[in-house]
């Protein structure tokens, strides 16, 4: 598989035995977030993309949803300090920590999105909570941590989520002569996983802390749902938070030919392509006919549709 | 002009002489949100989407920017109590107004946005200054509120936001047995307004109140930046903003083979096609190969992408 040859921080789990409907076997894509991941933090995030990626799978190999283990791939990278989502998310530019996060369902075409919300460990839950509990697609700030309190979520303090790591680069961006905009890039971005489970419907989450130092209150493009083409049908609908990491390494590999497809996979193809110097897109096509399309719009940014 | 044939709440004012790029006339659309007019407010409502066009056309003709047309022509809409922005927004379950709005620029493909903002008389105003006065794309809530401060936007108290006509809705939905989401359907959506100067250059504008009774923090499509195809040219992205008003008119316009079209027109064609039950797209194509499509997605909601 070409993917061994492409040092990214992101994971794929499937079967590769032949594509029978009557036996489907799920796949799972996690990713860690779009930007180079600095040299001394490579090990922790490669390790915890592969723990969520498995925890994930399990969860479908065990017949659950790909509702569910996006959902679960997901947590375990908030939970995780590594990434930028969570326990680990950038500051703003007032040392706090504000949130986004979107889940869709492709069976349903159901979504659910946190923005700016704080003091929640995992908003990729609340986010399907807003899916599944309320008539709407997206609770921001206050509003979101009400409904949180409505329905059960704990606040957690917010110094839970702040880890020394992300307080000294907001630190470092305080000084002098700093420039947040180019601290920023390169960096590690928003995280999120997409699915196809053994029914072969699909479901993605994506989770962030949004860019470094950004402006108390900023929404980036996570938690906006993206109907890119609709064609009244399913197989004609498009799904998103598969996002690439090592950027550059993705695109040298294609610029190489090294284009990283899982061709004769038993649930779908997998492509990728390069776009603007800021964009990755990445295709996934499911034996039901549901494709799914993400791109990274740049650090801390992402855009989704489902389907 | 077939326009005149068809009962809409909507106003386009433009030249019919021929298409030079030289001596070019500009154009500006302005709607007064999706879903049938009550027939008591008709009249209102007209009355309103005519004098923010004439308002928003008068810059143009005297060598204003598109963008200057379309928030001169939603900042009327704003201020006028017949429609659900600003003064006049539906209220939210608490009783309370929180407004979503957005500014595009075809020029500069740049945009700003607000959401769940409160207190603010003219949230397209404040959507312009986060295109132009910050490093992001949409402020929302309590971050929104502190940027208008910062940059000396006034806060006015939330009562003069709040019609006499808005707190009866709302209250007609808290009795036993109502039922907020038939209420709000085939009411004023939201506003917005789409131009084309006389340099040739596009810009849009929406703004809303959004969803009777709605959830704290509830944020619609209404600020979200939608990129639906990038091809790295001007010419083939899309700009939004124009809404369908009277729906049903439309469709059944466009049933009857009265399709509303400019042909020939100076600066470009507009055309019309219904999509699902609560779906209309509007398309405008301007001389330079700026193209524009926008679309409802039922009372309340909306989405927009510029080019």
């Amino acid at each position: 598989m070409i993917w061994s040859r492409i040092k990214v921080a992101s994971v794929t789990v499937a079967s590769n035995s032949r594509r029978t409907a009557a036996a489907m076997l799920p796949v799972l894509v996690v990713h860690g977030g779009a930007g180079d991941v600095p040299t001394q933090r490579a090990e922790l995030s490669c390790a915890g993309v592969r723990e969520a990626a498995r925890a994930g799978y399990a969860l479908l190999r065990s017949g659950r949803s790909a509702m569910d283990a996006v959902v679960e791939a997901v947590t375990l990278l908030e939970n995780n300090p590594a990434f930028n989502a969570g326990c680990g998310s950038v500051l703003n530019e007032h040392g706090g920590v504000e949130m986004d996060a979107l889940v869709m369902d492709g069976r349903t075409l159901a979504s659910g999105a946190v923005s700016a919300v704080r003091r929640i460990a995992n908003p990729v839950q609340l986010a399907r909570l807003v899916m599944e509990k309320t008539q709407h697609l997206c609770l921001t700030a206050e509003g979101a941590s009400k409904f949180a309190r409505a329905v059960g979520v704990p606040e957690v303090p917010e110094e839970t989520l702040i880890t020394d790591y992300a307080r000294k680069r907001w630190q470092r961006n305080l000084q002098p002569g700093s420039n947040p905009v180019e601290c920023q890039m390169g960096k590690m971005g928003t995280v999120g996983a997409v699915a196809v489970d053994s029914e072969g419907n699909v479901a993605c989450a994506t989770s962030t802390g949004g860019m470094l130092n950004k402006m108390e209150g900023r929404v980036g493009d996570t938690p906006c749902v993206v109907v890119i083409k609709w064609k009244y049908t399913l197989c004609q609908s498009w799904l998103t938070c598969i996002r690439g990491v090592k950027l550059q390494s993705w695109r040298a590999a294609a610029n190489a030919g090294l284009t990283p497809v899982l061709e004769g996979h038993t649930v779908g193809k997998f492509h990728s392509s390069s776009g603007g110097p800021q964009c990755l897109r990445v295709k996934l096509r499911s034996w039901r006919g549901h494709s799914g399309c993400g791109f990274n719009s740049g650090p801390g940014g992402g855009t989704a549709a489902a389907g």
